[in-house]
């Protein structure tokens, strides 16, 4: 294992006390339950809370979102494992206005049980939580509601955050979340399985120079397990797969995210970027903006996924909104 | 070799081409020499040009602070291995604006040959440049002078930018760069190799399980090779290392960094800046700000630095000075 960790059951509380000393401008944890990250930045009017969540290990997603016009609340889980009931009821109850909260995280069953649950103890005090799952791995299902979340996350989250900072009443704000998510599509390739902190060893194994397209963050399978092929070949096959699902006809403008999975290094991230830009030129796809970089991740698993987000003016008004978070800033 | 590329030779080309693009906002690449990324905030009044460079595979060093009040060029280098004397000459030729200009770069000998060729080429063009060696790995060397450039880089390159864009002339430029390396210190521990493109090798053999604490991002020798020990431990013997150099004695103030240098997931990274923190708190030295990050990185390299930056009111002018750049922002 090549990992720098003291005990592997206390990884997330030690990486919960060093983000919040790292980021103390943006973020504390909530005194009486540090599963709970709160931003510092509070809105001065009341507005609709934005609460993320879900297991750790995925870092920064999803506690490096929680800033001004983003997240107000992120509730972070053990390794892989969805947040328990009471860290997302004390998220709601700690970033409550009176609009009502948002719970946004990646369409994983466990999730689903726990926010919901949390959702129950906070109608039982009258507060209003309604939750969108995010859903964009294409490859996890050919039935959209069944798809899982991945690094597509970001966008959703995004534009729901900034129809919040805008104003808008919790039914708005998830619509804008559902309708970002409708035209988000997402699928990665994995190199490498991550390694748990607390066995200190792989979830899944994958021989070196074997590859699996498609692969879920957690070792969902792929489409196949084949050598390491050529970068552009890899993402040639990823954006067929995109391309198709979101039936892309050639006159769209995309917002793009190349997302490294943890251990590839931007150096191949770039190279891949390069190749997406390529082939959607070449198809008359119009590239508004651009992210490269580890922005929804496995630890140490390495892979990349890439994210393509059909934008209209709507859309894209929600995510050029300014924000400033320690992973995503916009001005 | 887990990495996903095209041929192993063509790497830096693609990820400058990738780099370029989906940094289309801030960079370009200079039209006549490929190995140049020059940006495109230029300010609109005459000031000194701040150009860094190096060898390629750590990025987002150099060409990630190409940008908005930080640096105005970069010279882009082979995997591991200096830029050649003609990119560097062509950077001052397209950033000069009359006040001359200063290199940057860390003190490795063939940077240091080529940069200082590419300073006689601009003499003769009557331009004058000015030439900083970042030596900040203190187990590099007893003697600073000697000191190999690591993650400190980035606040020397940080101070000079600053001081350039507040209208001052070459030498005072000069003196912000030399007085930041001076209070600039920075050790790190690899966990692994990183592998190099053309090859598909290591650089170095590090069984899985070892460590070593003071190597270089090369693989030059550090204090001796042991198995993996707790985070804690690491983090404290570096920092003894640091401490000791810098001569601490419990009252400063200092800007830090945990620098992953490629593989080390953030959760460790924050893990590990949660000890320093303890330390330097216990020692009275207050952290005025951090960050935590792959902000120089060896490509896949497992592994992480510390630097502490000793700050005085004059250092942090030039740190906290605004800046926008696709890997450092600063308002």
């Amino acid at each position: 294992m090549r990992r720098l960790i003291n005990n592997g059951y206390d990884v997330v509380e030690e990486m919960l006390e060093g983000y919040v000393k790292a980021h103390r401008d943006y973020v504390e944890l909530l005194e009486h339950d540090n599963r709970v990250v709160v931003t510092k930045k509070k809105s001065n009017k009341p507005k609709v809370g934005i609460i993320i969540g879900g297991g750790s290990g995925h870092e920064p997603l999803f506690l490096g979102y929680v800033g001004e016009n983003f997240a107000d609340a992120a509730v972070v889980g053990n390794v892989n494992t969805s947040p328990s009931p009471e860290p997302c009821y004390n998220a709601v109850k700690a970033v409550d206005t009176g609009k009502g909260c948002l719970y946004l995280y990646g369409n994983y069953a466990g999730d689903v049980m726990n926010f919901d649950m949390g959702a129950e103890m906070a109608a039982e005090d009258g507060i209003r939580v309604e939750s969108v799952q995010v859903k964009d791995d294409v490859y996890s299902s050919p039935n959209f509601n069944e798809r899982r979340g991945v690094a597509g996350d970001i966008f959703v989250f995004k534009a729901a955050a900034a129809a919040a900072a805008l104003g808008e009443d919790l039914d708005e704000v998830k619509r804008a979340a559902e309708k970002t998510n409708f035209n988000t599509r997402s699928m990665g390739v994995a190199l490498s399985s991550s390694t748990l902190p607390a066995t200190g060893q792989p979830i899944f194994e994958m021989a070196d120079g074997d590859m699996e397209i498609g692969m879920g963050i957690h070792g969902e399978p792929g489409v196949r397990r084949t050598k390491i092929k050529p970068a552009d070949e890899v993402v040639d096959e990823i954006l067929s797969y995109i391309l198709e699902d979101g039936k892309f006809t050639g006159n769209e403008e995309v917002y793009v995210l190349v997302n490294g999975l943890g251990s590839l290094p931007l150096m191949d991230q770039y190279i891949c970027y390069r190749r997406v830009e390529q082939v959607l030129t070449e198809k008359g796809i119009k590239i508004y903006k651009s992210l490269v970089g580890n922005y929804a991740t496995s630890m140490d698993m390495v892979g990349m996924s890439i994210t393509l987000v059909k934008l209209d003016d709507e859309i894209k008004k929600w995510l050029d909104y300014p924000c400033d978070t320690p992973y995503w800033k916009v001005k």
